[in-house]
């Protein structure tokens, strides 16, 4: 039965385990407890679908702003759960590929999973998977469709599935069915204090102790406090522009203040 | 004739019963007297093909909210009747098929059906079947027409026929003009009661008979009474999440207070 | 001449009967004095065709409310004419034909009527046959055309062809400038009275003749006597599902007065 | 030069009389002077295009509501020039073809007419060439493309070319950018004197001369005097429905008065 | 260098000649002062491609109403260069032409004049060349794309290129950001003034000298001096279809009024 | 590592200095200490990319009225990298393939720069890239989405990418998500003072010195100063056409008044 089948599958089977390192490259870096909030909940759904039999299938969508970490949080949860079919779907990968190709790639690995007692599944970017674009509005129907049946289908008898999507335009797949397809959803913030920006440029080490204590002085001067909003992949480019200036203290709080 | 013709076919002939069987995993619970009526109903529509040959296809439409039973429920009614051709039409067994190939697969079905004397044919998800997206709006026309063409076609002389549709969207079948060309149609209901929702807990296990007590006298106390309305799918999906929490009690009442 | 190619046709040459028959299988009955008067004129237009060489080619809409009959009244004026071909347009041989194959199987039968002197094409449910839906709205308008220059087009010397068209939406048609191009129209209108209830009540043989009387009675204390107004073919499904019941009285009213 | 050119061309060459002469199947009624002064002017086009070299080709869009006779007079025009080179380009020859097949059999029409120093070209029917349909609206781009550039094209040195059109539809056309590319028009009228439905009864022989009279006399009292506006065509159809009737006078009478 | 090349091309490389005399057939009349600025203008456009280096690319959109002349114009500026390489792009060369054929033939012209030093390309009715349509509105963008890259593409080293486009519909142009691609425009005017008509008219010899003067008079008294504004092409067709009648001052005379 | 692989690479891997030295055939005339802020920005991005290890990837958009030398700024900073990997993609090498050819070729080109540790890619003209249009509007949404996608993918370990699209049309970049996926913008103005006229005259040596007064002179008097704005490119296309004139300064003055 399940526990049985859970033994004969070799370890490493199924793993993308290089892609989804690289979503995390820059690490997780706790700006605030809701990070930690967040990643607490994912063990839940990993642990209900290693547990229950009545639910073979859990779906969770990571959605919030442009840059504010939602890849590396989705590709957290799927590498912690130690599952032994771990895949990450991408557009990144189908460049260039016909709508009916991308339709079979993300079947295989949706058929692949139903090979492993227990797996997950990142699709990432989802907007972009099917070609959203607002003038118009156009995407790829046949896409959508096919990852709103997949996302619902139930796996053969002792096979469980967690599926991560990602997304920046919850209300796109709000309007398109999809979000309720989900079984629940999980918000990714921005930065919004100036703590969130302390804890990062401490981890970057781009100013010396000192040179950071003005920095966050100068952004409070410039009544930054409740004014900030900035994704952590924003912060951390911003952070690396600056890296590269003579006055890398004038350049980092300027641009802040512009943006 | 007709009789001679029946007991000519093989029993077996035809079924798809194990997938059927997986629509009814977590079996149906009586949670409200209207799903013993649904169920009566369903057998009388059985009778009618059996017994009439004046019309030798009914066709019935179950639609309701998302999660509320339907597949279940139209899988139930199919296997029941114990026609010796049951079959099941149903998107999950088509991603990634062009239209046509699906448009061909949807025939093979009617056609084979015609070759038994009394034949049900379940066609699971129809908005999904025909590609629906409120955005646009779109959808594959041509699978709508074959369908809408099927469902009203009288099978060859000493054949009869039961349709069972499902579908969350009977507003956009009955702007397709699909609605109408259903001879009936049966709503299922959401839980509305916390008796419903008692029965189901029981059912269930999640808690023992005092914490069930506990859990029913807590969410009267939060004045859920006049506002539950979830589908009995959702449920069964909040009872295995409230299963991995240290407080089961605490995490099954929010959740359903927060819905 | 034209005589002379009258008697050489075999008489059963491209005669769709079987076809034809099974759309009046439950008969014509004449629950109106309107439904014989349809009749009547149909013969009209059938001498016309036989006798005119001004006008070789006629054309007929039979137009009216889902279920009214108008496939069956179609079907009943082609086959009384008994020209030596007769033959049926229906969506329900066509489906999942491509557009082109669709437009060369009706091409073909017009062309295979040029042969007969004498020719009746039925073409069943238009709206069906150009894939018509009303969201979009869509259709097919390559299978539009052709029909559109078809039904104008002159069949060669000494060669006559009636051609009775049916739908349900008669505006949609006339706003695809399908309605001005037939020569004339034929309303079927639903049943409205309790005396066509109770003539098709008598055909059908539902009732004893006290339980009919109960039922018309009851109907009429219902005071249904004003707001009645179903289709024939509707009607009969009434009749067959109250058949199944214990009390058929009962559920044959409730039916009624619940539409 | 131009009249060896003439010389050579063998009399017959090109010329699509019989498909022509069945579009004047029922001759050409003088039911108003409008009639003959059309065809008056038809025959200074075809001298124009006879004579003069500036203007190598020349074109005529004949225009007017459905049935009031512009195929048979287009035909007329065409026929009447005794030009080498007369074709007729139709939809009824087209149906079932692609879009490119249509366009490939046009421009090779208008090829053939370059080889003859002399050419008519009738193009009947231009909106259904097109494939247009008010809903949407939806036609055939492709084809009206080709028919704009084609009518406008100047033929080889010393080739002379009259373009006769057809349309019901000369408000689409406009909008389509197409009643500009001709270089005239000319207006065909129903009938609309009771003198004119004299003239084509008289011709048509369905009364004798007592009948006719009291006929007209009928439609008189009735008021139709004023009313009156039908085309020629439907008048002939209308007239042989009557032909059928037991009581042709009050047919005939009730169906104008109920048009 | 840019002079040897210039040496080295046989001079009749690459002309169009015949098909451009075609276009100006019936010659260029000065009708007014406008049209010889506009052919001077042309002049100096023709020697900015001949002598700068800095601008190897020069493109010149002639537009005007209907029949102005625009296409007899820009042939004529082409033609009078004496470039060695000059080519006409033009719709009529490309009827029943794919999409792609089309924009491969268009792109040929281009790569084969980057051969010559020095290149005229007149690019005739771009609006057609494009499939325009004002329904819908419709057109090729594909095509259009391609002419867009096209006109602003820098020819090889020591290459040099004069584009010429016509069009009537500048404002559609315009709406397509393909008026602001070429360097300058060129307004075609139609004939405004009596005088302008008398000058035609002589050139034409379609009046002796006091029938001439009376036409003059006549158009006169009857207001036109303020009214008129006719393309010199549709002033041809004029003059060629009085020269049939009897009458033709009142011919002539009544046309132009009536237009 | 990194640096070991910089040295691997062939200097001359994959540079296309040819064309992209053609954007800038009439230099960066310096006519606003605007246009040396762009480039030492420019600089500052390129200095990122070589540096820092944690945004491998970063993207720029340089957009700006037409013709205000957008192109000619992002070859100069490309060419100014001296990255081992300098690539163009460029809708004029693109003309007439199809939309999945001309994925595969943007593809490829972002494929080969990820062998290079250091690699700029100058994306030009991305509105014409992607085919837009405004009547519609219309565009391919196969070439966005790829490019969409292509610019955020970070490139293997240790490979780094600075990306320089140009555009004249950032509102509809915003509208299609493509302005956001940019990490920088960069504004090119165009002239928009005397004294950069004066700047752009005296390079290109239209005039002498007594008469470039004069011109500026007129060009005040006119009131010029606060209502000029050319761009860069135009400017030199007057500056040649005057130079073709009698009277340079008279040309020149009023082509730039009556803009
Ligand atoms: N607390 C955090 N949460 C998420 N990512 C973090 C956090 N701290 C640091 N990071 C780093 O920030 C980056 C977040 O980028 P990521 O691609 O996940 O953002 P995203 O929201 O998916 O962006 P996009 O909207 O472009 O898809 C990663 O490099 C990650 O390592
Ligand atoms: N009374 C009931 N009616 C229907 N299903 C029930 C009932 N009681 C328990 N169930 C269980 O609940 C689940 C209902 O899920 P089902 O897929 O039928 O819902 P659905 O309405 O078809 O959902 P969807 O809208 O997503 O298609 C099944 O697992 C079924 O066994
Ligand atoms: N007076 C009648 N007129 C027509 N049909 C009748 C009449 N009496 C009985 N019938 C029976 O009623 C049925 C009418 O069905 P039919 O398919 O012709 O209806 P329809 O209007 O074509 O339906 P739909 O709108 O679905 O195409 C047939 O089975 C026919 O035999
Ligand atoms: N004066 C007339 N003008 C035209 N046709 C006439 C006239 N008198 C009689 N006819 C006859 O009337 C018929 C006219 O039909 P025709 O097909 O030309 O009409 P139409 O306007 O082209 O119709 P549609 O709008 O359907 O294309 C022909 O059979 C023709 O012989
Ligand atoms: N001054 C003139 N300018 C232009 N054409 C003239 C002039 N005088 C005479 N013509 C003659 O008038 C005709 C003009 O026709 P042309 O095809 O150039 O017009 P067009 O504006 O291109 O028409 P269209 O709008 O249909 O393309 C030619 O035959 C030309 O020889
Ligand atoms: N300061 C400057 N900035 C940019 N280009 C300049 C400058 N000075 C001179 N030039 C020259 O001006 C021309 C600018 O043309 P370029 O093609 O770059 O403009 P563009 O904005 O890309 O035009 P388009 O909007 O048509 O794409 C080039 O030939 C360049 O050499
Ligand atoms: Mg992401
Ligand atoms: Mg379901
Ligand atoms: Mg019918
Ligand atoms: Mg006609
Ligand atoms: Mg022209
Ligand atoms: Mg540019």
């Amino acid at each position: 039965d399940f526990l049985a089948a859970l033994e004969e599958v070799p370890p490493a089977f199924g793993v993308s385990e290089a892609e989804l390192q690289q979503c995390v490259q820059n690490h997780i870096i706790p700006f605030s407890p809701h990070i930690e909030q967040i990643l607490a909940d994912g063990k839940l759904y990993v642990d209900q679908v290693r547990q229950s039999s009545r639910t073979p299938v859990v779906s969770l969508l990571v959605h919030g702003p442009a840059g504010s970490g939602k890849t590396a949080i989705a590709a957290t949860i799927a590498l912690e759960s130690e599952f032994p079919f771990i895949k990450l779907i991408s557009p990144e990968t189908m460049v260039g590929m016909t709508e009916s190709a991308k339709i079979a790639e993300i079947s295989k690995v949706f058929n692949d999973s139903y090979k492993s007692p227990l797996s997950v599944i990142v699709i990432d970017n989802i907007e972009r998977l099917v070609d959203w674009v607002p003038i118009g509005p156009r995407f790829s129907n046949a896409i959508l469709q096919a990852i709103l049946v997949l996302i619902k289908k139930k796996p053969p008898k002792d096979r469980r599935l967690l599926i991560v999507g990602t997304t920046t335009e919850r209300n796109v797949l709000d309007q398109m069915d999809m979000a309720d397809a989900f079984n629940s959803q999980i918000y990714v913030p921005t930065i919004t204090t100036l703590e969130g920006i302390d804890i990062v440029l401490q981890q970057l080490g781009l100013f010396s102790d000192a040179e950071r204590k003005r920095t966050m002085s100068l952004l409070s001067q410039a009544g930054m406090e409740n004014k900030i909003a900035i994704g952590v992949k924003k912060l951390l480019m911003v952070i690396e522009m600056a890296r590269q200036d003579a006055d890398k203290i004038e350049k980092f709080v300027n641009t802040l203040i512009s943006l």
